[in-house]
């Protein structure tokens, strides 16, 4: 038996991994809580010591792993990883490969989630592919010409298009940009504004400080206006881009994941709604708008057909 | 002697044709004035008799056009050029072949300026390559992994992304987008509609009616406030399109050609100071945004470029 490829899934709160047992799946998942305070080497520990328990303590012959936050794929280094404490600069390739005695391949966990949407979710077999993922934040993966498109860092940021030049910073501070209105976060926060302006809604019976998207999607599916109104903004928000992004790179297919999907209609009405105005008829003609297939594992299975792409 | 290769730039008001004597290089140039009043068959009569004239009877063994408008490179199908009277899903490619007995390739006007920036000018070498044209309109190109991106259609329309959802719609209609901001037709748009609203400047000396960007950039340079506050709103969008670019792509290079950039820092002042606002740190520090350097020359250089890369 060969040695084995390992995908990891590394998060803010977990860390998973398992090995390929295909271009696109895999054996048991291991997991470890990930010790997101205690600093990179720490969690680093925490990776290597989920990797070994996967891999039956065999060394992998490749490992892929995808981190939330801006990196180069090329070096390994993280620029930064907003949900990991002191993630500045790390060069985790370096880090995980002197660990693990594997090659490591290190990619954003929205190229990871992108990349098994176009192997083995709603966008498989398109040779024009634009995935967007819209939860806290928002992020995003291409595939242009049949090739994973990184630029010459990490490309695919579909979060940070500049989309209103009154709309509110994302967590990056960059003004106005698309994650700073449509993501979950920015959903959050206009609920909050718009409560202390003293505008009539359910969600005021929720604690303020604690109120997320999700409970914004609660009170719409109740009926409440403001909810309504506020998925209805974001929905319109991510429909323009996708209209600027159908003129910009004329995909076959733009596939919306993420944990705002589930609120459905809420958010894909207005989004479909939007994208004509802004889209030229040809390529909107042809090009399919459509969730994305693969839930909650698309970061780990795109990890495992990332290991399988590169090392395997 | 081997049968020669032809690029023609259509424009509004002129047909120009060459010969191609090496990748980019070009033999005399031959023009007809654009019948643009007359239908699509006359002006297709004249760009055949152009070509004809600009090969020595000949039959070429190639011809690349460059047209402005939306178009499918693909099926040389012409979805609508605005300056060219009843051009309306116009089969370009098929009724320029069958007057000329050579096969033909059709791009649009601004993928070729593109397409010669990327091969001889500002941006040769570059892996990953964005072209913007800023003039009456706002057009692009993209190369990517090394490959002139189209999509599934006419890809690179950066002009048609989403800026600003309280902005003017474009001519073509969609609300806010970059072109509707900080085109040639938008700063003239904007500049009537200051005077308006009793704008105080010297564009009052000129007749409303025919007031153009041309006239904006020249009150700019004489010291007009509100002629330089015009330029640094299309500069700032510009910039804010640059850095959404930067984050989206990860482009090594990004040429800014067309007309307005005569204007020079009017234009790119706060085109740069706008640009970090947006985008990532890290692509950012090793992206060079430059001026193009072919000037109006590069549609025909791109058309004759485009031969020799499809027939040559």
């Amino acid at each position: 038996m060969s040695a084995p490829l390992v995908g990891v899934d590394l998060g803010g709160t977990n860390i998973r991994a398992a090995c390929a047992t295909g271009p696109t799946t895999h054996g048991p998942i291991t997991w470890r809580s990930t010790p997101a305070a205690n600093g990179p080497e720490a969690v680093i520990d925490a990776v290597a010591d989920c990797i070994r328990e996967a891999s039956g303590g065999q060394t992998p012959a490749g490992v892929a792993i995808g981190i939330p936050g801006p990196l180069d794929p090329g070096t390994g280094v993280v620029h930064a990883a907003p949900h990991l404490a002191g993630w500045t600069e790390v060069p985790a390739r370096d880090l995980l490969s002197a660990r693990t005695g594997s090659p490591v391949a290190v990619r954003n966990d929205a190229s990871m989630a992108g990349f098994a949407e176009w192997k083995a979710g709603a966008g498989a077999g398109a040779r024009h592919f634009i995935f967007i993922t819209a939860s806290t934040g928002i992020g995003g993966a291409l595939v242009l010409d049949g090739i994973p498109h990184d630029g010459i860092g990490s490309a695919g940021e579909v979060g940070h298009m500049p989309i209103d030049p009154q709309g509110p910073p994302c967590l990056q501070g960059h003004p106005g940009c698309l994650e700073g209105t449509a993501s979950g976060t920015a959903i959050a926060a206009a609920a909050k504004r718009a409560l202390a302006a003293g505008r009539e809604s359910s969600l005021r019976d929720l604690p303020a400080d604690e109120l997320t998207a999700k409970d914004v999607e609660n009170a719409a599916n109740d009926g409440d206006a403001l909810a309504i109104e506020l998925f209805a903004g974001a929905g319109r928000a991510l429909g323009r881009a996708v209209g600027g992004l159908i003129n910009l790179l004329a995909p076959e297919v733009i596939v919306i994941g993420g944990g705002l999907i589930n609120a459905g209609d809420l958010l894909f009405a207005p989004l479909r709604a939007a994208v004509p105005e802004m889209a030229f008829a040809y390529p909107l003609s042809k090009c399919r708008i459509v969730p994305a297939a693969l839930g909650t594992d698309a970061g780990l299975v795109g990890a495992i057909a990332w290991a399988v792409h590169t090392f395997g």
